[in-house]
């Protein structure tokens, strides 16, 4: 889907499907039959009527799960920003390809299909401290890749990246949408020194100030401040919202990357759910400001959607219990006192 | 494994060997090597060191995990302190025989066999309130049953219960191990009323008044409070401690059943991991008493192993990732700037 201008998709994120209601509902009635006590599988069964709403389908599926990987360079590395060269992307990309990574293993555990979809890896952004990382054409681009990414018959897409310098990317996202400059959103990262971390700051904070005439609009914020992968991500966020998929957040990269989706409409991300809590700390914040629960808390801080893919198996369990377990009229259970 | 004596099972919870530094040292340094910054999938990291150390292996390895219900029936429901009638418990042991209730779905998501021992589910134990639930005979029998549930080729044991009444029975150990009476320990269990909750509190109390004197035996008060499927799973956990099986710790009353053990010994668990954290408030409470960190917080209260069989899922994300992703010199991808 080529969205020609600005303008055009931001109709597109402002114009979305809500939820299916009578398929929530249906979930819900089916739910409070089986031999549990009321709300004792706790968010099992919230997550078997949310996937039930935005499939708009009950009992909802999970026949295909879809995990998209998209890779991009980033040109604030200049700065300083990470522990691990800019090379490192694409070697990464490679170690995709081969089955190395962990994303790898762990689709594998949730019986998902892998998709890595590296994004002119040679063509890194520009150095944002100094002009716009995209400019229109080249952001509608990375959105238009990631939205043509989406299988229409998936029954549930993880998003995740790669990309080294994206934490710093992703941290002046929050800062221009949620406020509180570089001491608030910049971490650690790939692990850099203390130095790092102050280069991340300075770096961020210059380009508020040399953006500051953009930070009003979601959509010139994710592309003057954002980088390649990160477009991908809303848009293959925004083709499932259209198509009735529902979404897994990965970590802090990706959460910010869907964060303009927010901004610009409160119920943007209805259809997405936080994976889980990255140990990068701004991920908490940033959860927090999008309302978002997360459904783990590993201490994990990759990428990769190596988040979502642990929390896939989630919901897979949530879906095995509403789709498998028997009534109590079925089973002869007394259901009270 | 019949232990003649409370003197007898005290000597072997108090013989116990310890993991094995090799492996966790090897396992270690393998995942130093993995491509992926060091420390960047958190728990995970550490769930495949805990798993190699008390497997005495490495690499792990989750190729047999079983699942271990014990279900027993409990003289104190007589106070009224259950939302369902007693007969539920049999019921329930019908209805995972038949494959539809919660732990059946969830073991078969997590590739665990489940095994389900009903205890003597006939003879209640006692009402605490009035005499002790069982007398050593009949504790010692409970413990040997659970002791010799487990395979001796199993990889991983999650433990876990059905019995109508028993979380006032967990209520009651906990209460005795670590003091605060009803008010601290007593919760809604499967959903009583204010009235229950009452009745649930006062028969904590009057058990900790009748038996003081033996509050300061881990054993006797698990013989004293316990029920018969508490003391299975205490006999599970101390025959997987001997045997290098480690243990998942279901919800409240699995980790009630165990707490006799690190209270006899303070590395008495070091073998077992807290699955999850239960929405039964007091739950949260006893993992703190035992310094244990749950890996899920999903509000599940459930018991039947289900949170533990959640908790497998990330233990197999952990081995996967640990057993299967490249080294960085593998992949040939850079480890440092």
């Amino acid at each position: 889907m080529r969205f020609p201008s600005f303008a055009a998709l931001r109709s597109a994120c402002l114009d979305l499907p809500s939820g299916d209601a009578t398929a929530a509902a249906a979930a819900a009635n089916r739910d409070a039959t089986l031999t549990k006590p009321p709300g004792s599988l706790g968010r099992l069964e919230d997550l078997a009527v949310w996937l039930a709403q935005w499939q708009a389908r009950n009992p909802p599926q999970l026949d295909r799960i879809e995990v998209l990987v998209f890779a991009g360079n980033h040109g604030v590395v200049a700065q300083g920003v990470s522990a691990f060269p800019a090379e490192v992307t694409a070697q990464m990309v490679a170690n995709f390809a081969a089955g190395g990574a962990a994303i790898n293993q762990l689709a594998a555990v949730a019986g998902a299909r892998l998709r890595v979809v590296p994004l002119e890896l040679d063509r890194p952004t520009a150095d944002f401290t100094e002009e716009p990382a995209m400019d229109e054409e080249a952001f509608l681009r990375a959105v238009a890749t990631g939205y043509d990414t989406v299988p229409a018959d998936a029954d549930l897409i993880c998003l995740g990246e790669m990309g080294i310098g994206n934490t710093t990317t992703a941290a002046a996202i929050a800062a221009a949408l949620f406020g509180g400059g570089g001491i608030r959103w910049a971490g650690r990262g790939t692990g850099v020194d203390d130095c790092g971390l102050a280069r991340k700051r300075t770096a961020i904070d210059m380009a508020l100030r040399r953006h500051a005439g953009i930070l009003g609009d979601p959509l010139h914020v994710a592309a003057t401040l954002g980088g390649r992968e990160l477009a991908a991500i809303l848009g293959a966020a925004l083709a499932a919202r259209r198509q009735r998929i529902p979404v897994l957040i990965d970590g802090f990269v990706s959460t910010a990357a869907l964060a303009p989706l927010a901004k610009l409409r409160t119920d943007g991300l209805a259809h997405a759910a936080a994976a889980h809590v990255s140990a990068e700390a701004a991920h908490r914040a940033l959860l927090e400001e999008l309302g978002l629960k997360p459904l783990v808390d590993l201490g994990m801080r990759l990428g990769e959607a190596s988040g979502a893919a642990v929390a896939a198996l989630i919901l897979r369990a949530a879906v095995a219990c509403h789709t498998g377990m028997a009534t109590f009229a079925e089973a002869g259970v007394a259901d009270k006192l």
